[in-house]
């Protein structure tokens, strides 16, 4: 069980460790790597083409402006893809939506809200709890945590 | 192993239907319902809340406009849910998208494009075929025959 | 008579203490309360359902992003909601304002201006004040002061 | 107990006729009148000051373009005023919509969807409701015909 | 000859204040009032009617959000009207212009770029000129110092 | 006195024509030519550097796109220029507007609503009729006209 | 010398079509293929990085939606690429737009206009023409004979 | 052998010096000259025209708002023309972007991503490497360091 989280700048990070975190919250392990579709085509593509032999499940990437990141390792893996929208400079992350989510029919990608790399990873714990006892009890547990701090809030 | 499908209006069916489909064609079982978060939402209450008591792994929800449904969805659940915004009559979609999409933190949603229902039936494919080894291999070997597909079209 | 302030989030505060301030202001007694329609959906239904029965005639709610609190709101009562978009990080507000205002038809949400929790409260005050004419009165009063403001606005 | 349902042009008639079927489906009564801020203003002054004395608790505007409509009947009357944002011709009703739900502080619209004519009459239903118990029990009786009719769809 | 400028709030003065300096650079007299036409509307329509009679040949109007003072100054008056959108927190000025702009057939406004207060004033001497040769002198010569400056540009 | 109404493609005719007819009704003498900024950019440069001396006053403009038709003329006069967004096919009109409308500091044009021919033709008038008492009274007997058949419609 | 023009669907053949046919009038040759940076990915990296070798000076590609066609072909050779926006049905191509033009720091796209294929060969040809007079001479006369055709548009 | 660097004002030459540092990086001769279409055209139009005579082979026109300097180099000449949108104050460059891609049938503008003149440089730089082999060395050159820098982020 591993999830490959991948970025295409290291300018994304900031926004992509709250993913790591997460991941490493649960006990879920992972892998992370700066790599671009398009300055690195090649690398990219045996990277995300060597994803399952390395024991990958799910790959979260995260990417800015025009977007390809996520789609074109959908169009490499079978796995589940999961895209993460960077906040941009010039459209505040609306030009990485659209990248990211109108993919054409037959290559999924699942996207987050801009900068959501936080649900990027819960939503990968959601897809391995599937099949993980444990890991479905502790998302429930973090679900209860969680209102519990909403309902806790003082005005 | 099942997929419940569920919709906000009766009109959402003739994107929707595009989901059963796919699904029908990978012989993954599924439960489909007109199910309004606005409109009936004790019951969809319910209805989201006994979906893991169905059998369900994974839950798609188009919705169109102020898109709520596949976001109350996975408030009330936490399996993963899928979301296809449906092309509305004002804004093309953008709404759907938007309502959809910017899920605050903790309560994830996987986006699809708008009007994306067959890939949110494969992205629930890829999710399950993790688990299991058949479906794998039918994902493989449809995305191979998507391939030859492309690779014949003659101009 | 009461009015019931919901919010999604703690940092939804800072732009909704402006409505019960008016309140305040007007003499009108409220309620407020941060509570999420993701992260505490069964609270939440209970809490709105309960409305009635704490003597509330107007519920306004203000939420961020995918912002489902005022919809959900309105699918659970029959009393008047005010919708207040937050502005949010990455559309300035334009996903919450099309999450709330573009409800599906039968239930309806009354959407204010991003930020406008101010116009909520005085809107809620226009409802109340059909049936008592003394905070009618306030609110003519309310006006004109405010007429006198912007007349003696010197350049 | 009187809406006042005014409409900038005769164009607007085929969207703001639903709210004059909805209201005369529960039996409140209602003016109706093609009246224009821009090329009736004296009129239109006359006619939103007036309201009060015909009778009038709320105002139902609908607009499209630079809709300034239900803003300034909200100038001209501390009665609820709630906007519709018509549909136009080159941006699908962003504009209706914008010129309708961003009104200064201290003077509030409620703005519906676009073309969302049957949501404002409901709305002012539910306020009318406040005060009359038999208006509300109807109001409670169409929302469960509304659940019912969801609930019998089938697919 | 005079010019009127009018802005719905004080906080538009610092984008508004640029046409004055304009005028006043030109010797073109002019008159400057806060007044607005949702929070004055009376006084409103009387100073927009009483403008022909104080000797004013063209008004320029700066507002914000839904921006109503232009087209409502146009719909009292067959003087030119110059609408000014303002930057506004949320839209960053679209709702603006778009409330400006998108004038109904038969009442226009002349809408520049947002926060384009100063051409606004040139506008407006563009159009005083047409019947004043010493302003049309001036406006050429302001023209050429305009392209001596461009010229002079050294990088 | 002359308006000169110049188009970027005979396909603007349809929209553009509206201001002829409406000119042509108040008896103002026009020159109309289909003229591209981008297709014939040395005869355009002529025409509009000609515009004075053939008796122009005021320059409408439409175009569509990349619209710089409206901005380029007014570079090259100081004579007033009224810009009309003709709706684009991909965009509605939105790059025709903000190319119009967002014009830098220093040469004003004057925009319209998209496809708002007719009110460019009133606009034109308005400023005419500063200067000519007879066109004055016919604009405000058209308001009048205007007013009365709304008054007059029937629901 | 030779342009390759690629494209993501069949469906946009309609839209690419017109590339192929102003290169035949132009004399340029050229090859054409549909091919999927999402479908045919290997594929796609093998032609795209093969073109230099099959003589490929400029290659052309038309993408709709998420449109990583052009930038994936930059970022797979130096060639100078071309990319054509096509019409996507939800967002009317501002998806395909920005997915094209907003490319990262070093792997540059030149983008067209939505649907405009003609001119990504026209610009083809501005840039072969640069060490080719005689299809420089052939540029020029294009340009005459279109400026032609617009003097000659009569109303 | 010669790139122009052209620029609307003096507020872009701090996105537009990236152009030359780049082209200056490879040893590319290029001029640089700040010129409006707007309030220098007659120069404007010197300057484009004579640019081929001065050696010149690809235009680099950098401008914001309603940018029509693109646009109008390209209508001025038949060599290639890049438009850089630069980011605005209202719109963040969509203005820009809008007014630049948008270009009508026959005139062609490749646009670059909003700010994007370094890519601009760099496309530039591909187009003379078609017939300059050791500056095409130096483009892969360039690319397989751009690549190591990536390949070597750590996080």
């Amino acid at each position: 069980m591993k999830v490959s989280i991948i970025m295409g700048s290291k300018s994304d990070w900031g926004v992509m460790s709250a993913a790591c975190d997460l991941l490493g919250e649960f006990g879920v392990p992972f892998e992370k790597k700066v790599i671009s579709a398009h300055r690195t085509p090649e690398f990219f593509v045996d990277y995300v083409k060597g994803a399952r032999g390395r024991g990958v499940d799910i790959v979260i990437a995260g990417a800015g402006g025009a977007a390809h990141l996520p789609g074109m390792a959908a169009a490499l893996t079978t796995l589940p893809v999961i895209g993460v929208p960077i906040k941009s400079a010039a459209f505040n992350g609306l030009d990485s939506l659209l990248s990211i989510v109108q993919m054409p029919s037959g290559i999924p990608v699942a996207a987050m809200a801009v900068d959501g790399a936080k649900n990027a990873a819960l939503y990968a714990i959601s897809i391995l709890a599937l099949r993980d006892a444990q890991l479905a009890e502790k998302l429930e547990a973090y679900r209860i945590s969680q209102k519990e701090k909403v309902l806790q809030t003082e005005l």
